[in-house]
C-alpha cells in the first residue's frame, strides 16, 4: 500500500512508524481492529468500529478522534491506496510513554493491506488444540504473543491453527471463532472468555434461520463426538476445520451444515459479485 | 537522553521509531532487559546479557548482533549520552513483518532514561493482590497488559504495586520480584513461574550469608502471617513491603531482615560511594 494515516495525518506506508517509547513497544499495550473492503466498500464498518471504541474503552484508551472524523480518515486512505479489495486495521496504543509505563495520549494508526478473499469453500483445515487463556479476552487486544509463539509447534503438527481451551472448556483461535456442529445436529459455539467476533455474530445470525444454535460451554470431550467444525472470520469467512489434534472431523470433509454455512454467508459479502 | 541506537546505528533519541508493521505493535511480540548504570558503569551487565539472549531464544528471536558487538554498542551509547546514573534497555521485537503476523529478522533497540537510585532504605510501600498468571513467565517479554490495565485499581486502593497469584500461590510483581520473612525466620520467595530477577539472585546469595532461605511455592494465605515482606527489583533493590490488602505485615514498618538486607545489597551496588 502506498499511504497509512498516524493521528490523522497521511503518510507514506514506508515511513509509517511510532517512536519507540509508544506503550506497544514498551509494554505491549494497545488494542485494534480489523476489517474487509470488498469493491472498495468497508464491510461490516459500524460492527467493527462499535467494537473499536468498546475495546479502547475497555482498555482506558481514548481515541483522539471522534467516529465521523475516523470514517472521514478510513475513506481519505481508501481512496489515496484505491485498492478495491483489502483489509483495513486501526490500532490505537498506549501512546508516546514519558516513562516506559505510563499511558499517554493514545496513538492511532490505520494501515491498508491487500487481502485475495475466497469466494468458494475452502479445503478443510487441519487444527491442534493448546491450553491457554487470553488475559482480558473480550478485548481486542494487539497481544497475540502465544500465537506467534506457537507458530513452529503447529506447523511440526502439519496443522494451519491452533484451538485454545482453558479449564476443560475450547474458547477460540488466536484470530478465529469456533463452531462445531453436534452428532444431534445442533450448532455450538462457546460463549465465554473469547472475543466476539463480527463473522461470528453474522453466522450465529444466519444459522439461528435453519438451525439450532447455541452459545455456551464446549467441554474439550465434545470435539471427538461433533460431525462437523469451523471456524470464522473477518477474512477467512467460514472455514470447514476437518483434522482436529490428528483425528478426523466427521468424515473428514466439510459437512452439510458449514457448506451451507459458508454459502449464505459469501452471499451477504459479495453480492453484487454474485448478481454479476 | 540525547542519543539511542537501533540496529547498531546511533540515532537521535527523539528519532528513534519503529515501522508500524513491526511485530511489537502488530502483535506485541518481543522481549527485552533492563540494567543500570552507576557511576557510568553498568551494573551486572553480564548476568543481564545472559537473561537478554536466554529470553531471546526462548522466543525464537535471533539477536542480529553478537554479544561483544552489543556491549560495544552500549559502551558507544554510554559515551554519547554521558549520564553517569541511569537504565538502559535493551529491547528486541518480532522484526518488520509482511502479514502483520510471521516473524522477520528481529528490531533491537538500546535507549537509555535517567534514573534517581535510592541509596537509603526506602519508606515501606503498600501492595494489593491480584489473581493472574504471566505468559510464558520465564521470558522477559514485553508483555505488561495486565500491569499497566491494574494501574487505576493499584492507585483506587492507594497501593503502589500489585501481587500477582495464581492456583493459590504468590509468584511476583509485574516488574519485581517478592519475598517474606516468615514468623519463625525463614526468608522464602516464589520458585516457579516467575522471572529469575537479576536482583533476586544476589538478594538470594547475600541472605545465605546469614539467613535460612528457601526458594519454594507460597500460599496466598502465608502473606497473613509473614513477619516481614519486601519485592526487590533493579531499580528499587530490596524495598519493604508493609502492607498488603489493606492489612499490616508485621509491625507495619520495615523490618530487621528486611533492613539488613537493603543495606548489604546496597554496598554491593554502591561500593565507591560507601567508600567516600
Amino acid at each position: 500500500m502506498d499511504y497509512a494515516i498516524i493521528n490523522g495525518k497521511l503518510i507514506e506506508a514506508g515511513e509509517a512508524a511510532l517512536l519507540v517509547n509508544d506503550l506497544s513497544i514498551q509494554r505491549g499495550y494497545g488494542i485494534f481492529d480489523f476489517f474487509k473492503v470488498v469493491d472498495g466498500e468497508p464491510v461490516f464498518l459500524g460492527e467493527h468500529l462499535d467494537r473499536f471504541y468498546a475495546s479502547a474503552a475497555k482498555m482506558r484508551l481514548e481515541p483522539s478522534v471522534t467516529r465521523a472524523q475516523l470514517i472521514s480518515d478510513i475513506h481519505t486512505l481508501l481512496a489515496k491506496n484505491n485498492v478495491p479489495e483489502s483489509g483495513i486495521r486501526l490500532t490505537l496504543t498506549g501512546g508516546y510513554s514519558e516513562d516506559g509505563y505510563s499511558q499517554s495520549d493514545p496513538n492511532l494508526v490505520i494501515t491498508q493491506s491487500a487481502l485475495s478473499l475466497n469466494r468458494e469453500l475452502p479445503a478443510g483445515m487441519s487444527i491442534i488444540t493448546h491450553e491457554f487463556q487470553r488475559q482480558l479476552p473480550q478485548v481486542k487486544t494487539i497481544d497475540y504473543l502465544m500465537a506467534i509463539w506457537l507458530q513452529p509447534l503447529i506447523k511440526q503438527s502439519g496443522a494451519a491453527d491452533v484451538l485454545y481451551h482453558s479449564g476443560g472448556n475450547i474458547t477460540e483461535c488466536p484470530r478465529a471463532n469456533f463452531f462445531i456442529v453436534t452428532s444431534d445436529g445442533e450448532i455450538a459455539t462457546p460463549k465465554e472468555n473469547i472475543l466476539a467476533g463480527v463473522t461470528r455474530a453474522h453466522v450465529i445470525k444466519l444459522a439461528g434461520r435453519k438451525y439450532n444454535v447455541r452459545e455456551r460451554d464446549i467441554h474439550l470431550s465434545e470435539l471427538e463426538d461433533a460431525s462437523e467444525a469451523f471456524i470464522t472470520s473477518t477474512t477467512k469467512h467460514v472455514l470447514p476445520v476437518t483434522e482436529i489434534n490428528g483425528k478426523k472431523v466427521g468424515d473428514g470433509r466439510a459437512g452439510e451444515i458449514t457448506t451451507w454455512l459458508s454459502d449464505a454467508y459469501n452471499q451477504l459479502v459479495f453480492p453484487a459479485k454474485l448478481s454479476k
